[in-house]
């Protein structure tokens, strides 16, 4: 079940100059930067409060993301995120309803721990979704 | 100021459909449609909560709307929209920072009435943004 709007993720070229250009342009600060190796990400959340901004870099050349920004070199909107309250579960039933779930329907974990998968963007509108496992708060991450 | 994360918004090239499937497939549903003639779409939103989903579909030839789904022709995500507790104050101060605010600074409405603005791509990491003003509740619209 889809609890909630978890973050919008931006994948951009340069990381520290996108916080610098958040915090003194829209007063927007972020948390401590991760890395992901998994995905190939450098990290980064923006919390507004309700939900989060995403910030993304590449941090190894066979990133998945360095293909986003050879098409989007200044960066762009690279998906969004929904809260639901069982992955596995969602992910299946998914499945069953013909929704490619990206990884080979593989559960991941995120820079926190929190159990998320992709829904392929040709089975929710054209948009790349990420879900992320948050019982607690759809706020979080 | 910057008061949360109101929707992020997916233009489609079939509302009805894209509706269809929402509700098929991850059971979700929208409000009433609405048309707005300055921006050229025919519009719904999925509440999801704490924020919202925002569904477009151009509602005339040359709507804005129209020019995007020629890029991409199955849909995708289109801007996100953060909720500010005074739109004109922020698009000033905005562009105060050289931040270019698209038609000329000037404070549009959205089909609730509420007074947006939508600043360009190169001054927000490549993303369209769409600024709300909406004092009450991040979560509305």
């Amino acid at each position: 079940m889809i609890t909630g709007l978890s973050h919008v993720s931006i994948v951009v070229p340069d990381l520290a100059a996108a916080l610098r250009k958040l915090e003194a342009t829209y007063g927007l600060s972020a948390g401590a930067i991760k890395v992901n190796e998994e995905q190939g990400v450098r990290m980064t959340y923006v919390d507004l409060g309700n939900a989060k901004i995403e910030l993304m870099e590449p941090s190894r050349p066979d990133s998945p993301v360095a293909k986003f920004l050879e098409r989007n070199p200044k960066g762009g909107i690279h998906h969004f995120c929904l809260g639901v309250d069982d992955v596995a579960q969602t992910t299946q039933e998914l499945g069953a309803a013909g929704v490619q779930v990206l990884g080979e329907g593989r559960v991941q974990l995120n820079v926190h721990g929190e159990r998320i998968a992709f829904v392929h963007p040709r089975d929710f509108l054209g948009a790349l979704v990420e879900l992320e496992e948050n019982n607690q708060d759809n706020s979080h991450g």
